[in-house]
């Protein structure tokens, strides 16, 4: 796996707003690593794998935003290339695990969670793969071919997420059926940024814009697809945990 | 976001004096996370939401005091740029956690607590993004626009503090009262300490002087705001639990 290039010269201020967006992805993510560490004990059991997957996600990206941030310091200091793959085999490994923790949080009987998860994480695998690929081709005609291929299992997620996982949820209750339409917009709104990210090199800016642009894109699209994600994901099996237990609720302070 | 500059030439004694004031902001940010790691069990479940936030602020604001006195440090020895947008990167995500493990240490019912937070972070965002558009201009016009515009929502929040939480604290007991009237004196006296020292490059003092000033009140001020505050929201929280429940109150010791 291959993706480092030089990067294009640019201002100091231009490096230094990429060089933020990056920092504060990575802040978030280690802030929010701890916050699902901590607080992964406060769902029912039934939940918790969800929530600690979820940490492990954070981290992970953490980890790979820490790789970014150092690359990006010596591409722009001593002229070293700048290597994106962190951020492909960050994917490869995180947008599996957020869709299982997703699943896993709704509470649903084992048969259906499964049916769930066959259908979404080769989705998200043959999505991010295919990605890769186009950004490894060159020319711009062979980018495109493979960023319409990758949009493919884009599309059948969204598919599996809004007509599957709504037939799923018939049995639940309205406070529940609320929230994951909420997060059913987030995964939408937040997902959507990567394709729109990914032809900036493409479009017909200067290599300065369309690289800042795309690293800046990229880091906010990851702060909310993994932090705000996990938040709302940690909510929702909260609320689930009070839904099936009185007890819980009441010790938790969840009725009012 | 670019806030990096050269710093004024100064003595070693100013020097020290500036890095010895970020040094001991950051190990007191360090051991403000600690305690609230340690003791966010120690208060009912419903306020330690609250705790936890407050760790993870502390959390966030020491990792940028770590690379504001990396920064420091090789802008002095070699002449590199000093980076002060860290303060805005720390702000940003700190500050409204801030309001939110406030308004949620308070007790309220769900719907008020969320009218409360729907207000203040907001603003807070308002109020730090006008503070870096002035800093990020040029011109004493044009900074002092901004800082004007910038104290907006800093005496809105101030106002959501004083009247609207009161009229929310209406049933609560008097001790708890007593301290939230406290707190808010404290947030005032505090936060007043941003925008006076935001000024200081604008005041007639030389480099040197208005550097030193600027970047030793910062650190104070962050130390007050989120170290002392944290503290005091810790004892509401304990002063609530003890409250709510005899039980813990007991188990606790807090009846002396």
């Amino acid at each position: 796996m291959n993706r480092s290039f030089t990067i294009p010269s640019m201002t100091d201020h231009t490096f230094m707003l990429v060089f933020n967006s990056v920092s504060l992805t990575f802040i978030a993510l280690v802030a929010t690593t701890l916050f699902l560490l901590i607080n992964h004990v406060r769902v029912l059991p039934k939940y918790r794998q969800s929530i600690v997957i979820l940490a492990l996600v954070n981290f992970i990206a953490a980890y790979f935003y820490w790789k970014i941030s150092g690359s990006l310091r010596s591409a722009y200091t001593s002229n070293t290339k700048f290597d994106e793959s962190f951020r492909y085999l960050d994917w490869i490994l995180t947008v599996p695990l957020l869709l299982t923790a997703l699943v896993k949080s709704l509470g649903l009987p084992r048969k259906k969670r499964l049916e769930l998860i066959y259908r979404l994480v080769p989705s998200a695998l043959a999505m991010i793969i295919l990605g890769y690929i186009g950004d490894e081709t060159v020319g711009t005609g062979h980018k495109l071919v493979f960023w319409s291929l990758s949009c493919i299992p884009f599309i059948y997620i969204l598919y599996v997420l809004f007509i599957q996982l709504t037939r799923a949820l018939d049995q639940q209750i309205s406070s529940v059926v609320l929230l994951v339409s909420r997060v059913r917009i987030l995964v939408t709104a937040t997902w959507t940024v990567y394709p729109v990210v990914y032809l900036m090199p493409l479009l017909d800016y200067n290599g300065e814009t369309a690289f800042a642009l795309r690293q800046c894109g990229y880091s906010l699209a990851d702060a909310a697809a993994k932090c705000a994600f996990s938040l709302v994901i940690y909510r929702l099996a909260r609320l689930n945990s009070a839904n099936d237990s009185p007890e819980f609720a009441e010790r938790e302070g969840l009725n009012d």
